[in-house]
């Protein structure tokens, strides 16, 4: 290679995406749009940039991984790691403006300066949508059937969405004589990791737990759906007022949820689901496709006590969700409809240019996509061009300005005596 | 204001966007979108983030506006301030996959460090849409055509597409005695500022042209349309190679492009479109609005002989075009379809949040988008929300569980026995 040359190639951790991924992405896009419009979101938008104390405002892992920098005006500036925080720098400053309660998607992406991994990216793509400013239920509910929703329009099948509450764990700590429920939020983290056994060692030494209260745990977090809850109900100190307050909200919530969602067994109630230390105050969830778990949560999310706390004395309860675009690309298969119409009209010599150039633009009138090969090159290369990219149809044009107009896959040649015929052949509802 | 909390505000030069004009963007970019693949424009996707010496490739003005640092692994890297550069590295890198001639559109966001001024922000969106390996000026005419349709799609009226070639200016310097066009081309960017006199002021200081020759030219920039050519032909000094040459290729392949475009009086041609100093090499456009033009181009690009020079030693040619979205959302009203049908469901009392959270369920299953309020709020404060972000109709759900459905508009109500009544009412196809 000319060593003047600057070789080409994306920074370790960022990828480019070629035509037949791109489209793929913004057919999901489009696909999740029209589930959010359906429950009235509106989407907004915010820079890729904001001052580097905005994103730091809520200190933890992620803020390490902040890309950050002095801009010419040698302020010190950020690449948004999330779009929540951004959504609640939003709310402190519009909440006049739009409104509470109000409900927003924001699509975009962010950037983590984490080690790249496979299918994990320094630069992907989010969809969040919230509910911001009610504490009610039907928020929450709404927020998973969102998650369904999405799930279903772009068809994910075999996935369960696994739901937790807050308060239910702190019940546990609390019946335990935890302070908080942090040792067990961490326990669960780490289960996947070290095992029972690493788990149990661990927290004989960092707790004041016993070995019995640790497997009992053990066993509680192996238990799935309402019976769970009765279980809890069942067992739990109910004297402790902590651990009844914590329960009977958690319990009493959850149970509504479950219900507004129509007892859906898509919906399963799981006591590890963590979603991190601290941020979340009420329901959580992830998502996980029953035949491919190894990717991890596909949505994950939950309800939040205080949104804007870092910008404003105000407290503005919400709920959120957020769909990994980025595995369900590596999941899915192409959703491009095949049997769409595409033309293709290749330039067998220069002179018909611009017969075929005018065909084109009365196929284009007629909203059928298509394309005139813009050089004559040999007849191959320019079928070649055409297969790479797909096209369902082929027009030539004959001596006598006749067309021919060949179905690509039945290779069915159909005279017409000019492009209304063509169009008439290719739209039988023109 | 509490000193502990972080004032909440965007970066100077970048900024929000509020759901209305949220909306307004995507449904221009989805009518862009669905023009480009109307002419099989095919979508790739390149990072945010790219290696500085990527970027700074071409030298110019604008590679001192790169926002750019070091990353954590210590590399230099630079937020893109174009999609070109990266079109450039992407062609470099993958030609052999995606084949050539490869036609590509991109909707991304750019950021350049430049003053901030009235509808000019240092984070903007970019359309750009290029046929890649082909000197055909079918492929010329093809990106212009795109220009209009995208126009026409979005209802754009009263543009004129200013056309110019590199070659014709060319030719003019050459037959004036000028070693390079560079002057001329530096005189018609400062004839707006400077007007005439400054202009002719500043030719005489710096070049070899006499007074005569300046005003000869300034006539010449007045004139408009293929008369120009014509007009050129007969008064240039042909018996100079290079004169002959250029005006050779500039006149011939404008007349061309113009015969292409069915000699649409949308398309002017005019000298005094430059598109800058370097980079561009055959033909050259802007779009100005005839009521707007105080807002600049919205629309421009032209042919380039070698887009890959900074990475490869292979010579690869191509002409495009951007929409500039920024500038077209200042001038667009709200496209968004006032007519469409949205449904709110007031939240009256809390009992009756698990019925109106199945009716709404069930409008969305017949694709009409619905919302139920979260909370038993007073009832004008539920409609003050829906009036915010706008309805169609209401429903109510009366007490011997039979609806009410309010036509915002008419305010007219219908009983209706059952939730499939007021879809047949609703979506008469049903």
């Amino acid at each position: 290679m000319d060593s003047s040359k600057i070789e080409p190639k994306t920074l370790r951790g960022f990828h480019d995406r070629l035509p037949p991924e791109t489209l793929k992405k913004e057919f999901l896009i489009d696909q999740l749009k029209a589930v959010f419009k359906l429950f009235g979101f509106l989407p907004i938008e915010t820079p890729h940039l904001e001052y580097l104390e905005t994103l730091k405002g809520e200190e933890g892992e992620i803020s390490k991984q902040i890309f950050h920098f002095k801009d010419q005006g040698d302020r010190d500036v950020g690449l948004r790691f999330d779009l929540t925080v951004p959504l609640a720098r939003f709310i402190a400053q519009y909440k006049n403006e739009v409104g509470l309660p109000f409900k927003r998607y924001a699509i975009g992406n962010v950037f983590r300066g984490e080690r790249p991994q496979a299918g994990r990216y320094r630069e992907f793509t989010q969809c969040d949508f919230d509910i911001v400013g009610t504490r009610s239920v039907l928020a929450d509910a709404e927020i998973l059937l969102v998650v369904v929703k999405s799930l279903d329009i772009i068809s994910v099948k075999d996935f369960v969405v696994k739901i937790n509450h807050r308060c239910l764990m702190n019940a546990v700590a609390f019946h335990l004589g935890l302070p908080e429920a942090t040792p067990l939020l961490r326990a669960i983290d780490k289960l996947d990791k070290i095992g029972e056994d690493g788990v149990l060692k661990e927290l004989l030494e960092t707790t004041s737990l016993s070995e019995d209260s640790i497997r009992w745990t053990f066993e509680l977090f192996k238990k799935r759906g309402l019976q769970l809850i009765t279980h809890l109900e069942e067992t739990l100190n109910n004297d402790l007022p902590l651990v009844r307050e914590n329960l009977t909200r958690g319990s009493s919530e959850t149970r509504e949820i479950i219900s507004l969602l129509g007892n859906d067994e898509r919906f399963e109630l799981d006591l590890t689901v963590a979603r991190g230390l601290g941020y979340y105050t009420g329901m959580v969830f992830e998502t996980v496709l029953k035949d491919r778990a190894e990717l991890g949560s596909i949505s994950s999310g939950g309800r939040y006590d205080d949104l804007v706390e870092t910008f404003s004395s105000d407290s503005i309860p919400g709920v959120g969700g957020s769909i990994g675009l980025d595995r369900l690309l590596v999941y899915l298969e192409s959703r491009e409809a095949g049997s769409q119409v595409k033309v293709f009209i290749p330039l067998e010599d220069d002179g018909k240019k611009h017969n075929l150039f005018m065909i084109a633009d009365k196929l284009r009138d007629a909203h059928i996509p298509c394309e005139v090969y813009p050089e004559a090159h040999k007849m191959k290369k320019q079928f070649d061009y055409a297969t790479r990219w797909g096209h369902s149809h082929i027009i030539f044009l004959n001596g006598d300005n006749s067309l021919r107009l060949r179905d690509s896959k039945t290779r069915v040649d159909t005279t017409c005596p000019d492009i209304e015929a063509v169009l008439r052949h290719l739209s039988p509802k023109l």
